[in-house]
Order: structure tokens, then C-alpha cells, then sequence
């Protein structure tokens, strides 16, 4: 946990001095727990093999090939698990730079690394099929495949597999939110092949508005590009079509270049609202400048073959406008075969399925969810406050001193890490603060309803995990040290007490460090928000941007052909080839 | 006409040392008619632009966007002529790098130039529509075009273009001669989809065949990869396709290496039988080396879901092998739109498209074709040998003098240039040594039937041109040479002399010089035929390809990326990604 706890120190220091060093230990090939190959932070988590089971390896099963399956598979110790992996997709893509893919600043294969590649490191232990999965069966243990190679060759396409634990990593789908009309006339930009089809389809927009024998106004209703969804992946992806098309598409089409218009369409009342305030208003006022129209506080209702149709959130009033294409970027859904695997069991009712802070499954042993397809539902400690506060009154007093209180605390903070974020929403240094009176002065002692009171709000700081690369890369860090200590820490638990059944959890669960993110807004500018609460806007945040997505490539062929892609765009411009 | 009179000369010298110079000089980027942006020899044809019609430009329309058109238009004085361009493909493609496209070696997006930024360098003056032509009306002097493109967008997708002077250089398309099930079974390897397509396919063929549950009789099924057509193109992908399997795929799919093979099937004795035969054995010896089977003399009848059924020629007998891919590459087919124009001017039970010796299609003046769709008509002297005697009897006697034939001879060789050819063929030095007698003594003066005889073998030598990349360059710079000195020529012709009618043609006729061919064999080795009868084998000549190829690039943007494709490939390999 050294890079862990490396982090925490300087998060919780709040001069400015460390703020640059996590700025420097970024710019140098840092965000180390974020990605990849040379993850230090996870090498030093994981013990050296201790193979209890020389006999029968474990068979585990990954499904998916994208950011925590790989990130889980990279430090799993082959020599206790016998790995399958299986996925449709038989390569990893860098996803953070799809957007550059729309538009050719970054051509599609520069961002992908077959996992065979990946998995070959591993001294070949780990096999992958290229498949999808059908159907999770937990209760038999196996899952049902099916190839979606060419029919015409020989062969069945289906099978199955057994398993003693599967890791489920399939990440999620496009989120239509069933708007009539978004999937028949809308694109998408979660796959590679989607971004492929966005390139084509802005050529094509293009190449049919400067045709013969059409008015001005279809030139114009071709031109207008339409982005729904206000979050990082719209905003970079509008960014980059208006670079693309005012930094290289107008001196080919010179004759409409005064025709092209891009509007992005966002329910919220700014873009980037996950981000900080400043980052937002900066974004919105480089993209007023840059003449992208920003429709805030519109609710699309439906698409047409050549309109989209919305409604103001304000006044109720329909608005409709025309478009080329549009590009739907609106939060993720769940994939079929993890809906029914959870109403299978019992999760039916629930929106994404549920693990446990460890990643397991809710309900289920040996079965984990990490990444898009899966959410983390932590616990409150609200509900174990009466197993806590008897736990740490030893003395079974009825009341708690400081010294008690103390004594369980370090537990408490590791299995509820809401009660940190609790302190520091509070600007409380010390733990036992929380046991001070209205007042402000400490107490000797805390009844069972003044302790329940003291923690009350300490549940309001419970957050859902963000959708994104840097979640999914941590928990899969996470899982395979788990995997790789199991047997370890089963006769020496490092996990927090267990305050209702008594004793220890094995491992210590599952704790999100966000290392901040970033917002690349075009015309070579970046916004960054990085920990400690600090922004960076502007340029240099955009050479922060090529720094760091450059040090994170998987592979040093992705690294070179990333690196080679920016130069060919500075040199030659994107390439306006309809291939 | 320096550069041809220069190839002229130093191939008429068949000294070793003029050998040396044509090799310095294709490696230091020459083959200079062949290609492209800096084609001297074509700078060198034109003259200055000289406008006798500024009142109105004559309106020319050019179709497609291959070797011959983007050549046509690199040179053309836009000063005198108002240019469309029409494709359905808004890209020019470096079609020679197709095999190595199918394979990763190179990636599409590098062999690719759009069309647009070729003619942007013309001041903008030439337009491009990206649609197809469906109809040619030459009576109307019209041409139906209808774009392609998403049919979702606003505007309608057909329009028509009025021209005073037509270029169709739209090429060929696959010739499956009718086999059934070519069409549905085989892969083709014409555009740049075709090799992108092979492409994913053979990552297809690999990841089927590793699936669980399949018998090793499957698993060397999907590794059976059959290439129909024993051509260059067909040769270079096998042996591309070798490396790829053999450098980079066995070493992703290790557990099937023994299980893959390739076979080549060419329904003559010999595979690449346009070449040199040192170059064809040498090519079968590697091939043998490599494990790729030849199979000579095997005409294929049908190809089913997973049986390629062929016929041997030599007894008769049915042989059927099972496949996992075919690719066909035998041949080139008239296009639909092509076929249509042919029936309209009486070429119905033509094969392809015929041309006089001025690219201009027969029967038809103002419309010309070039490159694959279309094939020059040599006039055979032998129609012509009355008129030609008359003419050169200046004083009607009956006989002819040396003189009297040194007279017209310029004029019959540039006409009929199989005269050269024949010369060559007989090893003679003069031209007036045709009319030797039988023992080889110069004769005095000859009558027209010893004119006949002496001129009789002459159309033997009659060669219609392969349907290369080569020879579309050339016709491209011919024409647009013909059209930028169209006026100056009308008033001073410079073509040979009409001995039919009287008077002179305005421009020489289209002459073709081959410039020598190559043959990629695999494992950093190549053969090549070059001008002289001289032939080269080996590493150096891979070597040479690479320089010749890099330096034949249409842009310095596809130089820059092509050349780094190969060393990305020298270092990383190629990727298997299935994008």
C-alpha cells in the first residue's frame, strides 16, 4: 500500500509546495496507480507466489478485455489461477482517446493492444477466446460462450466454461434512456469501431453538403453537428470536431466553411458538471468563443432521420432543430447478459448490479464485478452503529471513552471511508473530534444515542463511483492483489474487524484514490482537475494532457504510434480520406 | 518528350555500365514517368498556357479518382478548362501498397491521399463530387452521377453533369469468369476495403480456430488460406501473408503454428508468367522453401462455404481442398456503367472499351479512357500498307527508294510503333534494313507487293498494355499533356502523318514504355524486372522497392507514414488487433 498511503500523505497536506510535487510526479510518467504496465504501486501490493495448491489450480474466468480486466490480469500471480479470459473484442483500447479517433488526430490503431499481446507476457499461462458471454450461470459455475467469428467457418461457435471464480468486467453499453428515434439515428462513442463510423459519417456530411443541385439550406442541415451530453467524453469530442473541421476540413471544403454549425445539447445546467465550477465556466466560455453553441437545460424527447426534438427544462417549451448527424454521449446502461444475470440473483430490481466493498457480488462467494458494468454499494455505518459502539465498549459500560473510541477507530475509518470524507467536509483534523459536544469541547464519555448522533451525517458523504478508466484500473489493481494474497491472508486477516459477526475481514476493501481528471476544450488547451483540489487551465495543461496519456499507453508500440500520430497531425493536419 | 528520349537512348545501348546509371537512377527516386508529383518528363510536355477561349472554359468531367485520373489532373492547365472530378471514392489510393495493407504492414489510412487536397494544390479551381456515375450519354454530352453517401442526409442524391470533353478512368473491377460462388465465398483485393477486409479475416480464421471444443480437422480448415491467381498481386499477398502468420501471428497463436498453411492455385504452369522465367522460378523455389504450396495447371470451378473445387488441367481430374479463406485476385471485369456505354456506341461485344492510339474512345471524338477500363486499339499497318506506299511513291512509279522511305519512316514508326518492336525482335539497327532482301543485300528501290512482304510480321508485335498502375501514369500525362497544348497544336500539328486522308494527326500518338516490375517475395526478398532485359533478385532488391516505393508516394504526408509503417513493423511487428 505504498503508493496508497504515499498519496493519502500528501492529500492530506495542504501547502502549495506538495501540490507541485504531485504535479511533477504526474508530469513524470505519474498518476501511477491510474494505468499500466510499469504499475509500481500495484508490484509492491503483491506477495511473492506462495502456490498452496500445487495439485488443482483455481480456474478463474475474466470476462472483458477492457480497463480493469487488464489491469487485473497484469499483476494476477499466473502461478496459483489458471486464467481465462474471454471477451468479443480480442484487443485493449485506450478509451480516454477515443474522441481523438472521431477525427483522425489519433488513427484507431495506435490506441488498441491485442490482449494476446498483453497476456503473452505472462508466459502464455493465461489463455483468452475471443467470444461473448451468453450467460453467467453461478449456481453451476460456468458461463456460456459464443464466438461472433464468420459463421462460414467450421466449428461450433459455442461453449462453456467452468469456473471457481469469475470476474466479471464487461464494462456497460450506450444509455438511450429509450428516447424514441437515438438508436436507429444516432451515433455512439464507446467502442473503437464507433468512433471509426463518427470519422466517416463528418466526411460524409461534408462531402454531401458541397454536392451540386442542393439549396443552402440542406448544406446547412448537413453541417450541423449535434452532440448530446454535457460530460468529458461530449465536451473533448465537440473540442475535437471543431478542431478538425476549422483546423483542417475547411481548407478542403473551402466552398461551405461558413455553413457548419456545432451544438452541444446537455440536460444539466453547465457542461462538465461533474467537474469543478471553474472548469466548467472556462469550458463554456472557450466553446462561446469558438462559435460551438451550448444548449444547457434541454432535454432531448426524440430524433428524427433530420431533427432532433427537445424540450427546455425551464419553461417546458419544445424546441426542434435539424441536423447532419448526431452524437449521443449520455451515461452508460447494463449490458443484457449482466441484467439477467442479475435478476438470476435477485438483483432484478436494481439498476447496475451491486458489489460488496471487496468487489464481490452481492449475495454471491467467488464471483467479483469491477469497472462500468458493476457498482461499488458501500455500507453504512449507520446500520452497524449499535455493533460498533459494543464492540468498542469493552467494558460494556453503556458508554464510550476516548481510549475506547480510539481503539476500534482505525477500523471504523478503513471499513466506512465515508467518515474520512465526513472530517474533511467538516475541516476536522482528529477522529475523535466527531465525539466533541454542540460546543465544541471534548467529552469524557458518549452514550449509544449521543455516539449515533455524532455520526449521523457521516452517511450523507457516501459516493457512487464514476464510470471512468481510472475506477476501473484501480479495481482491478485491487482484485488481483486480493487474488494474489488469498491463501496469505486467510490465516492472517488484514482486513478491518468484522463489528457485528466478530473477527477479521480478510483483505481491507476496496478504497477509490481519484487522481484527478482531465478536459482537453480544443485549439490546444486543457483543463485539469488534480488532487487537493487544484485546476490548471490552458495550454500547459494541454502538454500535461500529452505527457501523461503518452506515459499511460499500455505498450511501448502504442506509446510510439500515439506520439507519431500528434506529430503527423502537427505536421500534415487529420486526413479527410472517407476510409 | 527529354525523359522518354532519354530511357530511349540509354535502352538502345545495351551496355552494363547504362544498366548501373538506370538502377542509380530509379534508386535515387526515379522511375520518373511512373509516378507522380514531381513526374519532370510531363512538366517537360507542356506548354505555356496559352487561352484562346477566355470568354467561355470548355467543361471537362473526369471519372474516378485511381492512377489515371489523379495524373490527368496533377498537370492539366486549369487556366484553359473548367474540371470536374467525379468518384465515388474521395481518396486516391497508392494501390501497388494494397498487399501490404492486407497484413498490417502498412496501414490503410497511409496509402491513402484525398483527392481534395491533390487538386487543392490546382488553386482550387478543380471540383470533386463524391458520387458514381451511372450513366455516360454521349449524345447529350452528359453524364448521371448519384452519390452514395447516407441516404439520411438532406438533399437529393442524383445529379447531371453537361461536359465538352469526358475522361472515364473509373478501372476495373474483380473477374470471378463466372465461377459460381466466387462472389459470395471469396475475399478480393482490388480497394482498400477489400484488403481491410482480408485483413480482419485472417485474425478471424486464427481466433476460430484457437476456440475450445473444435477438432484439430476444423482447426486446420480455418488455417487454410487459398489464394486464386498466381499474378503479382496474388503472388505478394501469399508471401505477405507468409510473414505475417510466420513473424508475428505464431508468436500470438502459438498453440496452432503447425497447423496453418497456404496455398496458391494458378491455372497456368507457372506462377508470375508475365515476368522474366528466372524470376518465376526463382519466386516458386521460395515459395517452396517458405511451405507455400503452389499448385500449377488447377483451374478453379467453384468455391462453396468451405471447399475451393478445381479441375487439374492436365487429366481432367476434380480436386477439392477445404478452406477457411479464399482470396481471388485472377484478372480484371468491365464495370456495369462501362458495359452500358459500350452497348450505346456500338462496343457491345467488346471485352472492354476500345481506344485509338489517342486514348480517345473509338467512334467517338471529345470522350477518352484510360487505365483499366479501357484498352488502346493499335491500328495494324497492314490495313494502312496501300496508303502508306502511295504516300511515300512521291513520284508514282510504283517502286520505292531508300530514299523515298527514309522520307516517311519517322512518321511510320511513330504511328505504328510495333515497327520498333519488331526491329528489336530481329535484332536490326536501321529501319531501312527491313527492306533488305532475303539474303540480306540492300536493294535498290521495292514494289508494293515487296513493300507487303517486307512489313508482313511487323503487327505480330502488336501488344495490348497490362492493366497496370504504370500505364495509366503514362496515359494520364499524355492526355493532359494533348490538352494543355489542344489549341497550339490545331493550328501546328506535331503528330505523324495521316497517310490515309492527307495532313497530319495534332498530337503523337500515346506510346507506353515499360519502366520494369516487381515481385515482393517475403522474407525481405524481391524480384525485379527492369528496362534492358535485366533482372534482379534478392535482398537488395527488396531493398530497392522500399526506395523506389517510399519515393513514388503521392504526398510527402504518405511518404512520411508509410515509411514509418515499416520501421513501426521492423520494431513492433505487426498488429492483431481486429479492428
Amino acid at each position: 500500500m505504498k503508493i496508497f498511503s504515499y498519496f493519502n500523505k500528501i492529500l492530506n497536506d495542504p501547502t502549495y509546495s506538495t501540490k507541485l510535487l504531485v504535479i511533477c510526479s504526474i508530469s513524470s510518467g505519474g498518476l501511477l496507480a491510474y494505468a499500466d504496465s510499469n504499475t509500481n504501486g500495484a508490484k509492491s501490493i503483491s506477495v511473492p507466489c506462495q502456490n498452496y495448491e500445487t495439485t488443482q489450480k483455481k480456474k478463474v474466468v475474466v470476462l472483458g478485455t477492457g480497463w480493469a480486466s487488464t489491469s487485473f490480469l497484469k499483476d494476477l500471480d499466473i502461478s496459483s489461477y489458471d486464467v481465462q479470459v474471454v471477451s468479443p473484442r480480442n484487443y485493449f483500447a485506450f478509451t480516454p482517446l477515443l474522441p481523438s479517433v472521431t477525427c483522425g488526430t489519433v488513427e484507431a490503431r495506435s490506441i488498441v493492444e491485442p490482449v494476446r499481446n498483453i497476456i503473452k507476457k505472462r508466459n502464455g499461462e493465461i489463455k483468452f477466446w475471443e467470444a461473448e458471454c451468453l450467460k453467467i450461470d453461478p449456481d453451476n459455475k460456468k458461463v456460456l460462450c459464443r464466438s461472433n467469428i464468420d459463421e462460414n467457418l467450421a466449428g461450433n461457435n459455442e461453449f462453456s466454461l467452468d469456473f471457481d471464480y469469475l470476474v466479471i468486467a464487461i464494462g456497460a453499453q450506450v444509455n438511450t434512456f429509450d428516447t424514441p428515434g437515438v438508436l436507429e439515428h444516432c451515433l455512439f462513442l464507446k467502442e473503437v469501431e464507433d468512433a471509426q463510423r463518427i470519422r466517416r459519417s463528418v466526411i460524409d456530411c461534408f462531402e454531401k453538403a458541397v454536392l451540386p443541385e442542393l439549396t443552402e439550406e440542406e448544406r446547412k442541415t448537413n453541417l450541423h453537428f449535434v452532440i448530446v451530453g454535457g460530460g468529458p467524453t461530449g465536451v473533448e469530442f465537440a473540442a475535437e470536431l471543431h478542431d478538425f473541421i476549422h483546423e483542417d476540413l475547411v481548407k478542403v471544403y473551402p466552398s461551405v466553411k461558413d455553413l457548419v454549425s456545432i451544438t452541444l445539447i446537455q440536460s444539466g445546467d453547465h457542461i462538465l458538471n461533474t467537474f469543478d465550477e471553474r472548469i466548467s465556466s472556462f469550458a463554456e466560455q472557450k466553446f462561446q468563443r469558438d462559435g460551438i453553441e451550448v444548449l444547457t437545460g434541454h432535454r432531448v424527447m426524440s430524433v428524427s432521420q433530420r431533427m432532433i426534438n427537445m424540450k427546455t427544462k425551464s419553461k417546458g417549451e419544445d424546441v426542434s432543430i435539424p441536423h447532419g448527424m448526431v452524437v449521443w454521449s449520455t451515461g452508460v446502461g447494463t449490458r443484457p447478459v449482466v441484467k439477467d444475470f442479475m435478476e438470476q440473483i435477485g438483483q432484478g430490481n436494481r439498476r447496475v448490479l451491486a458489489t460488496d466493498e471487496w468487489l464481490k457480488v452481492k449475495g454471491l462467494e467467488d464471483i467479483y464485478a469491477l469497472g462500468d458494468c458493476a457498482t461499488v454499494d458501500q455500507k453504512k455505518i449507520m446500520e452497524d452503529i449499535s455493533a460498533i459502539f459494543k464492540a468498542a465498549d469493552k467494558d460494556n459500560s453503556g458508554t464510550l471513552t476516548i481510549e475506547e473510541f480510539i481503539d476500534v477507530v482505525e477500523d471504523v475509518v478503513i471499513r466506512y471511508p465515508q467518515v474520512e470524507l465526513h472530517l474533511k467536509s467538516k475541516h476536522l483534523f482528529e477522529v475523535t473530534d466527531l465525539l466533541k459536544d454542540v460546543d465544541g469541547s471534548d467529552r469524557e464519555e458518549i452514550d449509544i444515542e449521543g455516539f449515533k448522533l455524532a455520526l449521523s451525517h457521516v452517511d450523507k458523504q457516501t459516493k457512487s463511483l464514476p464510470a471512468t478508466a481510472q475506477v476501473a484500473v484501480q479495481q482491478g489493481v485491487y482484485l488481483s492483489s486480493c487474488f494474489n494474497k488469498r491463501e496469505k491472508c486467510k490465516s492472517e486477516p488484514e482486513g478491518p474487524r468484522k463489528f457485528r459477526s466478530g473477527g477479521r475481514h480478510d483483505f481491507r476493501p476496496f478504497r477509490y484514490r481519484h487522481l484527478g481528471q482531465f478536459a482537453p476544450l480544443g485549439g490546444e488547451q486543457a483543463a485539469a482537475e488534480l488532487p487537493g483540489d487544484w485546476v490548471s487551465m490552458g495550454r500547459s495543461t494541454q502538454w500535461l494532457w500529452y505527457s501523461i496519456y503518452a506515459s499511460k499507453q499500455v505498450s511501448w508500440r502504442t506509446r510510439f504510434l500515439v506520439i507519431g500520430d500528434w506529430g503527423r497531425r502537427f505536421i500534415f493536419g487529420r486526413d479527410s480520406s472517407r476510409i
